[in-house]
């Protein structure tokens, strides 16, 4: 009998899936029965842009934390598509930092090209996956018809993403704060904040990249209070970084040095959960953000149920590549094309992992190792092979390019590692393109 | 063997049912063992102020529609609890419009001295309910520990509200507003929209009462879009009632009469869902917002399976005291005082009451025809007559005082249908009163 597949989420990491089964269908293999359930109704997850927020249009949280404006924070030569390069998509070379629209053009063109979108139930949100008899009863309901199908599979993939349930500390005074306060996941329009002053707090890529929207886009000023270390970019004059809030006052807040400053709105960049609302306590993965997981073999096979699987639930330089290689590999398992050790062995696997992750000295040792990460997986399938270390390479100088200038990195043009090409620059410095179209962007 | 009987929700009708409960055990009635799930920290419901928006502390769909300076939109002697008056609570009489805090205080009263708040699992969702042999299995989070439990009841009673799921239209342009778009249940403090052009979507009690609070508290003009009806109110000079929006180009909205208007934020208050994300099709309740509830026999029996109840689903002019009666009711069905007909006189009986409440000619009807219901319930059970029909006229009196003056409405009292007395007119007019404290308004 045919297997059946369950994957959940239809953002990078599940059409990763999606095409990894589709492409050795290609090749002439048989694959299993597939059923990919998304709550949206479109496919790229996060990469779509969607103006709610807190719940959509079915009552359900909202999937979405991307905002107008967001160009790659990162290169694009570090997450190109082995098998789908940006210049087979565009038909030539492109800068390095596309913004939100050209990159989900990417991502569309090689699954349009795969013919999966049949295999997507779109505006279906997974209620429910329960281990019985024969595998997981997975229980979806369609927002659309308002009504449920429950089904049974050999296998479920997560690849819901954890970037999508924000973490939202509380601190003295909120409760009375006469501004609007907003996590990250609620940021949509930088334009809102013109000519206002802004707090952010957190020092991690949403503190960064929605500081420097907000500045670009016109705030007055930006303060960022950090915990533990400030970010230490060399920031425009109206930036400020400052030590932890320690209460607000009206629209005052106080910091722990004693200093204060009056905002209008409050942006908690406080980071995400692993949440998965749908999974009981036995089938839930439960990690904290790190370069290598909690509990997954391989960075992927659940070792609390081997038939399920999770996808991208790293902390993440590597991406897109990095969800190829791991979806390559999950296909390949439940083909039989590789088998998995016993229990023990899967768990010295994260445990040596993590080991090895926690030895790691800076940043750079990180790029590389989730850079080894990817190759390994990619190493035991057909998933075309690539030139890792080129795409280390862009990472170690997108870093040092963030530190030569924040508001300028993204000027900048990298190899790529799949066509040696060098990206053109861009036809506009990155601070004074306001407009983020893919029209404007490749100026067609 | 003692039944179990498992309450979804400890807001207003929650708290109803268990105090219903404990009152006949206060009586000397053996009752069920009562388990009430809330997924708040706190009981209260909307009543409960929070200042987050999205999702809540442990990433669930936040709870929360209130908002800070909110008074009361309704006379206090329209909801006052028959067994609880608000003398008795507050030890003298007090005017007619409470702000929340005073409310909830009031809320909160009855139950502390009923002693049922360790009936409560707080922080804890409800995530699937099911019918299995003996009665119904219902999988709860613990958001503090991070952990489920699963748990077989006889009854389940659902007082979730549906006043928590915003429904949240799109107009065209809205992905590209250069503000802030929020609906109702997301608005936490007027002053953020201080100075500023506010536009708000539908015509029934957020709008009017959100518009008055920005109005209150300094936006510079209020623009009410209507799709059928202005409210026709004597509304202040910068507030202006137009017809439907057609569209959003930049700042500017543009209304299906030609004209536009520059703003700076849209609320939407277009109304809210009756969604159950936990539940099945087979068990949940799909009804319009009506008087008269689909599928509910005497407005709490849910037909589709009668171990089941709804507490609160119908559209509200009554509401504690409505909640209560409804609560003294479901106890006598459950502990078998009160007996249920066959299937087709529980059908017949939910469409006659929609037959009615179709006939019904006017709000002032409509207020009548839901004091009747209540009166029906009451007069079943050992819940405390009182006089409906002193209820029914502080909400006519309510009614005209809002004809004459929108912003002015707040400032008359009316007589308790409890204790006979007169309420006292309050220190300060409502549009005077910036704070909202219970110190404030009691003077204490």
């Amino acid at each position: 009998m045919t297997k059946r597949i369950c994957i959940i989420g239809a953002g990078p990491s599940g059409l990763a899936q999606l095409r990894a089964f589709q492409s050795a269908k290609a090749k002439g293999a048989e694959i299993p029965e597939i059923v990919c359930y998304e709550k949206q109704p479109d496919w790229g997850g996060l990469w779509r842009y969607t103006w709610r927020t807190g719940v959509d249009e079915h009552a359900n949280p909202c999937h979405g934390s991307m905002y107008r404006y967001l160009w790659s924070n990162g290169p694009k030569e570090g997450l190109e598509f082995a098998d789908y390069t940006f210049e087979e998509h565009f038909g030539k070379p492109i800068a390095s930092y596309p913004p939100r629209a050209v990159l989900f053009d990417y991502i569309e063109g090689r699954v349009k090209k795969a013919g999966v979108r049949d295999w997507i139930k779109f505006n279906t949100i997974v209620r429910d996956v329960r281990k019985v008899d024969g595998g997981f009863e997975v229980t979806a309901r369609d927002g659309e018809t308002d009504s449920e199908e429950t089904s049974v599979f050999n296998h479920v993939i997560v690849a819901t993403g954890h970037f999508s349930f924000p973490n939202v500390p509380h601190y003295p005074g909120f409760e009375q704060f006469n501004g609007r306060i907003l996590h990250a996941h609620d940021f949509r329009d930088a334009r809102e904040f013109e000519g206002k002053d802004i707090l952010i707090l957190g020092t991690s890529y949403s503190a960064e990249d929605i500081g420097s929207q907000c500045w670009k886009y016109g705030a007055r000023s930006i303060t960022v209070a950090h915990r533990t270390a400030p970010m230490g970019y060399d920031w425009p004059d109206n930036w400020k970084e400052v030590p932890k809030l320690d209460r607000v006052e009206g629209k005052t807040a106080h910091f722990i040095d004693g200093t204060s400053k009056d905002v209008d709105a409050i942006i908690l960049c406080t980071g995400y959960k692993h949440h998965f609302p749908f999974l009981p306590d036995s089938l839930r993965l439960k990690t904290a953000n790190r370069l290598a997981a909690d509990d997954l073999y391989k960075g992927v096979v659940f070792t609390g149920d081997t038939d399920m699987f999770y996808l991208g639930m790293q902390d993440q330089w590597y991406t897109f590549n990095m969800f190829d290689a791991q979806a390559w590999w999950v296909r390949d398992v439940i083909m039989g094309r590789i088998g998995l050790p016993d229990a023990a062995a899967m768990e010295a696997d994260w445990k040596q992992r993590q080991a090895d992750e926690d030895a790691l000295e800076d940043d750079y040792a990180c790029i590389a190792y989730q850079g080894a990460y990817t190759q390994e997986l990619i190493d035991e399938t057909d998933y075309p092979s690539f030139d890792v270390e080129a795409a280390n390479q862009a990472f170690y100088e997108w870093k040092k390019h963030k530190k030569k200038g924040i508001m300028e990195f993204r000027n900048h043009g990298y190899t790529s590692p799949m066509t040696g090409t060098k990206a053109p620059p861009h036809h506009t410095p990155w601070k004074d393109a306001l407009d983020d179209s893919l029209e404007d962007y490749l100026q067609v």
